[in-house]
């Protein structure tokens, strides 16, 4: 006898499709809803609803944008010649919070990931070739993630973008500020090593 | 300059209301609220509305059912005599698990806490009461957790029903089968050195 009755089920089961949430957490999730006065569940459904609805991509980077194009890309202060690639919009977020970057950006949504079915027509790479006609653009900054697709996705677009006349960079690997040499992996500090530079 | 809108900003909120969801969290959900395809949102939708709408308290148990009386309230087969008391729903389903036992439930929907603000009167305890003067109930089996909160709200039950004939009693607390009494912490071993029977 299953002591649940289908919509607590049901409610559940979607919580588990969420990522990183097991099927304890999505339990404990679905229970929060269920005790939650009426007026709380429905902002949570109106957050969705509206933010599914308002959200779209920008025609312009691919980022999530209320209004079309979006802040960055239409800011007019930006630095117009670079466009720094990243795999996510909380990259750009990241990236936003340094305070250091004025350039455009642009949104791959994803990286290529064979294993996972994701080739290079499954992510925004025709809008960054799209992007590179028009626009004034000197250098391509790409700061995918550090991991076998983030990398696999670099190469990619070095190479897919070889024949235009624009510098394709890559940030760089290396220690974390703060961190320790002795507790670093091998992987980082060989990439630290390499990409070491003169003091000026 | 915020580099999220609105409506992304509210939903991270709102997962960032739910438990164990910390701001990293809630930002990687909302994300992924955001790329899902537009009928997944909606089925997450109309989860959280169906199950907000059909669910409510079986008004015996207090457990969440879709038919009042619930499933278990309403059997027939079960050992009317006996109302194990519970905090969460959750605890229920555990208990279920076990296949043992075959009484029946009452949800607390909390435990007492003091330093939290729940009183007596925020748990459904008067329900509990309220059920002993009609049934023939003859053992109040207190499942709370082993917790502070668990065991002060065994300790004011078991104050609250003293004026009844029924005998009161606690889920037993001790060494959890399949483990190692070395690695038992004290108070457990001491309630399991205190709780001991004779072996029969």
């Amino acid at each position: 006898m299953n002591i649940f009755s289908a919509p607590v089920i049901k409610l559940i089961e979607e919580f588990e499709k969420l990522p990183g949430i097991g099927h304890k957490s999505a339990q404990r999730l679905a229970f929060h809803v269920l005790n939650m006065p009426g007026e709380n569940a429905v902002n949570f459904v109106n957050a969705i609803t509206e933010a599914k609805q308002k959200i779209k991509y920008c025609s312009i980077c691919c980022n999530f944008t209320e209004s079309d194009p979006c802040g960055v890309c239409s800011s007019g202060n930006r630095d117009e010649s670079k466009i720094c690639v990243v795999e996510w919009p909380k990259d750009v977020f990241a990236i936003e919070r340094t305070r250091e970057y004025k350039g455009l950006y642009h949104v791959l949504h994803g990286a290529i990931s064979p294993m996972s079915g994701i080739g290079p027509d499954d992510i925004k790479l025709k809008e960054l070739v799209a992007r590179l006609g028009s626009d004034d653009v000197t250098e391509i900054i790409v700061a995918t993630n550090p991991t076998v697709e983030g990398e696999a996705t670099a190469s990619y677009i070095a190479r897919l973008l070889a024949s235009f006349s624009i510098s394709i960079t890559r940030i760089a690997h290396g220690l974390p500020i703060g961190s320790d040499l002795e507790y670093a992996d091998e992987v980082t500090l060989a990439r630290a090593m390499e990409g070491r530079r003169e003091i000026n």
